[in-house]
């Protein structure tokens, strides 16, 4: 039987974090440690083009699938993968960031060795790292167990990166198998929650109109199904933030759509603004999706749940886990639900005008009537992003986007990596042409993986996000101009993927009524005009400007 | 007129320090000061398509053109580089990194802005950058000026990356004019020098034997006409490192070839090592260019400078500018020189051998053949920089590797930069298939710019310097396999490239016989054995593997 080492303790740590898949590119101070995930019967490896695409493919698979790891080698690798993995930190997405680190002993006599800066100083890396991950450790033959359990939990507990760095030398060093699982689950403290029950009666108690706004973080911290059941119990009026969309049922009575503060439809903003009481459940608000911070509530009729914390009315309530307060809101929509106000249906979907060439208006009104049940929507920054908050999602579709971070081609890989977690979900990607070009190679590991994404390419010749941001007819808002339908086929040889180029309306909805089920990558090449956004950016660009912020 | 602004400084000094082309990706927090780039007569704008190619792209340019700048959004764009950046640390490449971020005012109040981490924290980045500079500032409007003057002074000098972090309210503010330009050189110590003078001339008046070894420093500090001086005056043997390749003119009598300690050509390795006196100059030794540390030096015969000290003899002379001390040389050679033994002129490069497959051997011997003055050779790391290492380079022909920061896939927008800098030089790329997956967007960019570089894209199915390290048919050695020769017509609308594939020896000179001046880009992919590497490269991963370093 084989030894029993720290490579496999980390593996098997991975594996009851439910992580059954490792992203990452081979490196010579990993490729020992690469021999025990390919050894492994339940981890599988999967190589990207490069770094940055496998942090942010990382990233998509956590997002869909709870949690995820990266794997890097020393220097070149992980400085490449950190600007994804700093988007992991920022929008809540647990991954794992291991590097495989030159042995202990060149580090200790500090040789030039390559992939170091050659100044003999082997922590640059890690201290960059501390930046942008809630754990770390340069791993010790001596206390790998502890340092690997504390990173995991911390990790998993928060939802945001960890950070090993694994030494050769230290990765094939003999240890125990763990005995105990990982704990990582947030504990509530009783007395504070009984204080936020009072607190929360108080105020729901007396109330007439309840409305809920919910956001990323509810996502991340896996309530969409408790957050269902309060409105089963009482359809309240209830929106989503762009970040958050997905985590409600859109199909259940209530929904109103996105909200954006001021830069909301106006049914939006005073149903969310104006109630009595408005739950705010794991809610970040963001320059970009609040128009500039334009949200105006009165902190007096405000509840606000965080993963760890509550408030109410202003009051701070600490230790009190989401889950735990939601459960105290199911009870209190049963006792005072029916005195509260039933939301609005929401708006049907618009028709689609026939004909005519394709406009950001209609692109999205087409999208709407493209969508099915379970499909995932992955939207990058720009205009796919802000486009994409006037979708209707119908039951069980997610959508994912990185507003916050806000990296352009961040998900082209995304995609890739929700594919890895589920490969037979409908995964259509939206993404402009000035985005796609950074991240592009991904398409080549799609297609060796047999993924079958619909890829919708906005073609607007150049970055429109920033032409409407400034500069519209600069040319640093331009890009070179490529032969999107022809990528699929020059990023693979074994191609069978299949793309089209769509200018007018009627042939984009003649292809994607052909792509109910692609059983191959399908690439839409959708023309559009170079200045033509979605009404919700030209607002956010809008009230940008007057706070003279960008 | 307009007014001059902190953005009008910061281009004016850019300009003084020839720096004649910024290379970068737009974002909303630098196109305001894109305007003033776009308005400047002498700085043109070169957009890449990701953050990490326009760092890799300038580091290009920065080598070829003695100084660089790169410019890029906060956050997401600056990470993305920061590998980049990094490998122009290590390998001592002036890059000045301007990042364009939030208004003061958005900063101070801690917003939860797009691009940031969301927690108010704007420094994060700027703390990662100083890993990786040798001067940073975040620039304010007060003392705009020393800021930017003290980043400049010392990245020039220190020819290192300086870090810049502008905010868009600061990039705007009125300033004066610089009055006085910078002022960048290394100054000597009179008396360290005549003290240098004196140990220096102990040594070399009784030696019978000098030989000279030089290094990627020497380049970097611009004494390649100084090393050419003293072997006119006597043509003592010599030899450079892989990573200083091409600072010694190799026509020029007693060029010996690449040393490599022992993994060296053993007269190369005699002739250098066991000299009366071995000149060392700009040396670094790094792993895998020397086998593992296997030099082997008596310390009582080496005289080594380096940029701003030297040492003889094991004693140290604290500020000796490396000009300098080549000054006091040229003097001791004039003197000396003539009781020393002249080099041996080099072996004449081995013919080629007609017929067959391509392989390693073979390959570099019809490159040999192809190569002509003036060429720059441009080498990624893996197979193409050790296997250049056999190459006897024309006059004026250079070759760029990047072997200890040994980012692969580095070299396609190095290239891009190079070309940038010099766009009627023929240029060379040699890069494995493995390593040009990681940045291949950058023949987009070439093309749109209409350069002509011959690129020999080397397809031996996979990261094959890998598997020289471990794991030769391990699956995480593989990559998906693209069609090559369909790439710069996918990369490009209006694409006028030509490519082939060759498999057979008497293909490749057939195509690399019509290539001696190609009017537009081209692309050839040269088909390998998975695991056929040059004959260094095996000692090399012999050595480390003996080292366990890897």
């Amino acid at each position: 039987m084989k030894t029993f080492t720290v490579a496999d303790y980390l593996l098997q740590r991975l594996q009851e974090a439910g992580i059954a898949h490792l992203f990452g590119v081979p490196g010579d101070y990993n490729l020992e440690f690469l021999d025990h995930v390919i050894d492994h019967p339940e981890i599988t490896w999967v190589g990207c083009a490069n770094e940055l695409n496998a942090a942010y493919a990382a990233d998509g698979y956590g997002r869909s699938h709870g949690a995820a790891a990266l794997l890097t080698t020393f220097g070149v690798g992980e400085l490449s993968a950190i600007n994804g993995v700093a988007g992991s930190y920022a929008e809540y997405v647990p991954v794992l960031h291991i590097v495989g680190a030159p042995a202990t002993e060149v580090q200790q006599r500090g040789d030039c060795v390559h992939h170091s800066l050659g100044d003999g100083d082997f922590q640059h890396f890690h201290r960059m790292a501390r930046e942008v991950s809630v754990a770390h450790a340069v791993v010790t033959a001596k206390h790998a167990a502890q340092e690997i359990d504390h990173v995991m939990t911390q990790m998993l507990r928060q939802r945001r990166p960890g950070y090993l760095q694994l030494a050769v030398d230290v990765a094939r060093t003999p240890i125990d198998p763990p005995r105990q699982p990982l704990f990582t689950a947030a504990v509530s403290d009783e007395k504070a929650l009984v204080a936020f029950a009072n607190a929360a009666e108080r105020l729901l108690a007396p109330a007439r109109r309840v409305a809920l706004l919910a956001d990323f973080l509810a996502d991340r911290w896996q309530v969409a199904a408790q957050l269902a059941t309060l409105r089963q119990i009482r359809p309240i009026p209830c929106a989503t933030l762009l970040m958050g969309k997905g985590v409600l049922d859109e199909q259940q009575p209530g929904y109103l759509g996105t909200y954006a503060a001021a830069a909301s439809d106006s049914r939006i903003q005073a149903a969310i603004e104006q109630a009595d009481v408005t739950l705010l459940v794991g809610v970040r608000f963001t320059d970009t999706l609040t128009a500039g911070f334009t949200q105006q509530f009165a902190p007096a009729g405000l509840i606000e749940l965080q993963p760890e914390h509550a408030k109410v009315a202003g009051d701070l309530f600490a230790s009190v886990a989401m889950a735990d307060a939601l459960r105290i809101l199911e009870k209190l929509f049963r006792q005072y639900g029916r005195h509260w106000q039933a939301g609005l249906s929401s708006l049907p979907p618009a028709e689609v005008e026939e004909g005519g060439a394709i406009t950001q208006r209609n692109f999205w009104r087409m999208l709407q009537r493209y969508l099915k049940p379970g499909d995932l929507i992955v939207a990058d920054q720009g205009t796919a992003a802000f486009g994409a908050a006037v979708l209707q999602l119908p039951e069980k579709a997610q959508l994912m986007v990185q507003p916050l971070w806000g990296s352009i081609g961040y998900t082209l890989p995304a995609a890739f990596g929700a594919l890895t977690a589920d490969p037979e979900r409908r995964l259509i990607l939206v993404i402009g042409d000035g985005s796609a070009q950074l991240t592009i190679q991904e398409l080549g590991s799609m297609q060796r993986d047999g993924q079958r994404p619909v890829i919708l390419l906005l073609n607007n010749d150049g970055y429109s996000v920033e032409r409407a941001i400034h500069g519209p007819t600069q040319r640093y808002n331009d890009i070179s101009n490529w032969n999107w339908t022809a990528l699929p086929h020059a990023l693979s040889q074994t191609c069978q993927a299949q793309s089209w180029c769509v200018t007018e309306a009627v042939q984009l909805e003649e292809v994607l009524f052909r792509l109910s089920q692609p059983d191959v990558l399908s690439l839409v090449e959708v023309v559009l005009a170079k200045e033509d956004i979605p009404p919700l950016l030209r607002k956010v660009t809008d009230a940008l400007h007057q706070r003279n912020s960008c």
